[in-house]
Order: C-alpha cells, then sequence, then structure tokens
C-alpha cells in the first residue's frame, strides 16, 4: 500500500503520583528515531509523538512531546487521521496513580497502598478510528508465552503488524524480533542495531 | 575542616515492579555532576555513586553505577569511612514495591493496588556512623512548608548543612537554592547554573 505520511510514537510516558515521583519504563525512544530516519530516507513525511527521551529526533520530523499516556493518546487521535500508517513504537505507561498529589507526599503522609487505573490503550483507540486505507503496526515486548499474547495484542488493537521484542531490547542499541502478520504468520525476523532493524519494519511496511 | 575525599551521590534511582516497569524521578544527575567537577577543581579525590543518568561523570571520578536505593544505600555504607564527607545529591527513591514480579505484568494480572514499603534513607544510614571529623550534606526538596521540613530532615540525618531547593530544579540547568546550617541559619543561597551553586555549596563545605 501506499504510504506518504507515517505517524510513529516514540519513547516512554511518565505517570505522575506527585510533581516529583512518577511510573515509567527504560524506553530510550531509539527505536522510534531509528524508524523516523528510515522513513525519512524513504521520501515519507514522518509525524513523531515522542515521551521524555534524551535523544534528538531527525530535524526533519514533525515532532509533539508529550509527558503521560492519556496527552500521547490525544494527540495521537487527532493525528492519525492525517497519516496512512502509524507505528507504535512507544513504551506508554499503562497504569497511572488514580489520584495525583500536587504536594510532594511525605513518608508520613503516604500510607505505603498506590491505587493505580488503566490509562487508554493509544493503538486500540486509533484501531477503532482506522480506516480501510490506514494501517497499524503495533509492537509487543513480553517476557513470557510471547508470540500468543503478541498476537492477542494485535487484535486488541486491530492492528496490521506486530513486532514482536524482548526487554533486553529497552535501552539498548540492539533488537531481536519476529513482525507477525494479522494471521500470526512471521513475515519478517532479524536481530542488529535498531537502524537496521528499522528498515526491516519499513520493508514490511511498504511492500 | 580539611576534605580530601568527597563521596558524591547523583541522579535517580529505580525501583522496578516487573522486568520493564518501575517508580523514579526525573532527577538527571546534572547536580552531582557539577560538585564532582568542582570538587575535581580544587584538587579533591571524588567518588561518585550514581543511579540511571544519561551523562557522562568527570573520568577521575571513582564512580560506582547502581539502580535501586537499597543498592546505593549499600554502596555508600561501604564507601563513607573511607571518605571525610558526603553530599547527598542524589533524589533516591523512598519507596519500593513490596512485591517484585519476574514475568512482565499483563493487565489481567494486575490488580491495580500496588503496595509500596519505605526505602532505607541512606543519608539517615551514614548519619549513624558518621565519626566526629566526617561532614554530611543533604538535600531537600519540598514544595510546602520547606524550611521546616529541610530542617527536621536535616536532624533526621544526623546532616551538618541542607541544601534547600524547589521541584524546578530537577532536569534544569539551573536551581535556586539556600543552604541551612545545623542550626537552621541560613549561610548562603544563590540561583544560578548549577555549576555556579556547586562552588557555593563546595565553599561552604569547606571554608
Amino acid at each position: 500500500m501506499t504510504i506518504k505520511r507515517l505517524l510513529i510514537t516514540s519513547g516512554p510516558t511518565r505517570e505522575y503520583l506527585d510533581p516529583v515521583r512518577f511510573l515509567s519504563n527504560a524506553s530510550s525512544g531509539k527505536m522510534g528515531c531509528a524508524l523516523a530516519q528510515a522513513a525519512l530516507r524513504r521520501g515519507l513525511e514522518v509525524v513523531v509523538i515522542t515521551g521524555p527521551v534524551d535523544l534528538e529526533y531527525p530535524s526533519q520530523v514533525e515532532l509533539y512531546k508529550v509527558v503521560s499516556t492519556t496527552e500521547m493518546c490525544e494527540v495521537a487521535l487527532r493525528l492519525f487521521p492525517g497519516c496512512d500508517a502509524v507505528i507504535g513504537a512507544a513504551a506508554p505507561c499503562d497504569y497511572q496513580p488514580k489520584r495525583f498529589s500536587k504536594k510532594k507526599l511525605s513518608k508520613a503522609e503516604f500510607s505505603g497502598v498506590l491505587e493505580l487505573e488503566e490509562t487508554p490503550d493509544i493503538l486500540a483507540a486509533l484501531g477503532q478510528i482506522k480506516c480501510p486505507n490506514q494501517m497499524i503496526v503495533a509492537f509487543a515486548l513480553e517476557t513470557h508465552d510471547a508470540k500468543n499474547r503478541a498476537i492477542q495484542k494485535m487484535k486488541r488493537k486491530n492492528a496490521d503488524f506486530i513486532v514482536l521484542n524482548g526487554p533486553t531490547t529497552i535501552q539498548s542499541e540492539e533488537a531481536e524480533i519476529e513482525i507477525l502478520s494479522r494471521e500470526g504468520t512471521v513475515v519478517d525476523s532479524g536481530h542488529g542495531l535498531k537502524t537496521q532493524i528499522a528498515e526491516k519494519i519499513l520493508e514490511t511496511l511498504i511492500t
């Protein structure tokens, strides 16, 4: 299919408990950045929504910076209708504290029980507004029963492909992946630098 | 007093719930790094214990990398007896999950309630083994009732000075601080780049 304008979500999100403390993960944004570079090399227009990361995205990228999963979801819902495909390379937090304290919680004020609630599922939300000529590529990072969980995740998100990788991928320069199609078939797999893996993912998307 | 060998704790710590998710804060390690540079310029031996940060400490620093508060505390307890002073510039998490799941928790497996327990108080632990010729400098980041809370904190940690700053300091190149002595007197204050603030803190320590 023809992809001219590609949306990429990238990096972690943060869910703050109070002005200082948050829940997050070690996603670096390197895969999202490598995907943006690979897409630009192929002449695509690239839109990136990123959580807090320490890297610089290419200057040609239309860049949106967010902090929380809810924000990332709002921006993604606004931008996806204008794009041909989305690659969900971000690692958004799937839980957020039920309550946010404007004051920094002191040990005396905190009971030790943190109540969490689910954040919006960004790709599932995009999956609901997806048009037939749009494509969704999800990422799954699983530590066990990986393939089954990835296929379930793809269906839940109405995604066309899912890129399956392991927890060692986070914060690393390298990744080991399998790309699964809607039917659960491995359409490609590989181990290498995230820049090389990004090329593989774009090939799958574009051919 | 004479300080030849200075221990600095720096950066955030992370408390993992499972292989992917953690509690943390946005401490960048910039203040710890600026303090290390300022101390090296004054000819001190510098030992740094750092949580996960994206910056490079000066190569002359004796560097220890840790992840959790418990690890940072263990390393600090081992190294402090060989040092003349410690500056606690790190922002260690004060809570950790009661249980760590080796498997990445799925939405179905997680109840939404995260039970936390206090982590060791690193400077308070050092305060207990402090010799009369050793010095402890604490940091306090408070959003309300700042001065009172800082003084209480200094006493709890058996510290000689406390550097009081606000939440905007985190992740910033700049800081606005007050240095309080044991008696609660403001011995110095200032607003500026963390490199300048680091010089102020070392002056207080060394004169």
